[in-house]
């Protein structure tokens, strides 16, 4: 099999090229769910209601305690679970962790959320540029960073990016990565 | 300003109905990404290219060193950004946690997934049957686990599910969480 001179721009894929790993992905359609641990879990649905209007819709109850609760966008695109951190696996601490970015529909929504927030006197960084877009993050009760990412640069081909003592210096267009064995494997 | 009476089967939303709330979530599109840190970054970066056929489109070197990798799903859809664990915030440990869960077309796609995974000796849980459809587990090379939902039950309403030593025994309608003073605040 011939192998394409380029995939979209970027470095050709070491393996599988068309085969069964590109129609596998196919087969899946969205990032439909985010599990964030809490430490308590009734504040922290009403936080998320009020931040982003979303919908309890499924609630976990574990040997008489409720574990878990499942926050719907009213739109049914998206949900993020809420977990008593006691009770997830390794107790994971997402302090000051931007463990998800959501795509808002254009800067402007960016600093209507951070309005937003104002009013509700929920703390955030403010609209920020960066080299990729502005992007807004709002830490949740517990200090887990929800990032809002208005990203405007392609997201084809690909992109080094340098920052050096925390600024960005430049950009790269040759993966500095090393080549795993584990590739040549499959 | 009128109630609705409801809200698409759910409990009433205790304020902001149709107001600021619903109209901003309706200004963000959808998740784009998730970031989990991992050990070995490269060795990490060729796990989930082999695994889901993603893209290195993105990589960020801090001070000299490569320490974060952006992979797009081909079909720009979403993304999976890794990040050297010791340079996360919190530097979470999400071993056997759930992070993230990936919406499948079919249930069939599930089980070509794990064949897949069969194919490269990546351990998973196999199909697993649960009251809200069948899911599959594969932990990443940090045992981190993503999860892929055949979620078939309604997202409109509300369920609560009930479980007891672990064994699913029941479901019920109406929320169980205390109502938070918050909530009468905004």
């Amino acid at each position: 099999m011939m192998k394409p001179k380029n995939d979209s721009g970027g470095r050709a894929p070491r393996h599988g090229e068309g085969g069964p790993d590109m129609d596998l992905i196919s087969q899946i359609t969205r990032i439909a769910q985010v599990k964030i641990p809490v430490t308590d879990l009734a504040a922290s649905v009403e936080w998320y209601r009020r931040l982003l209007g979303l919908r309890l819709w499924v609630e976990i109850v574990e040997d008489g305690v409720v574990r878990g609760a499942g926050l719907m966008d009213p739109h049914d695109r998206f949900n993020l679970s809420l977990r008593h951190r006691s009770v997830c696996a390794s107790e994971p601490d997402l302090r000051g962790f931007d463990v998800v970015a959501f795509t808002p529909q254009s800067r402007a929504a960016l600093h209507r959320l951070a309005e937003h927030c104002d009013r509700l006197r929920i703390a955030h960084s403010g609209v920020q540029e960066t080299p990729g877009g502005a992007l807004l993050d709002v830490p949740d009760p517990d200090g887990t960073v929800l990032r809002f990412y208005d990203f405007t640069q392609p997201t084809g081909g690909f992109t080094g990016v340098e920052f050096r003592d925390g600024r960005h210096v430049g950009f790269y267009d040759t993966s500095r990565l090393p080549a795993s064995r584990a590739a040549d494997g499959a």
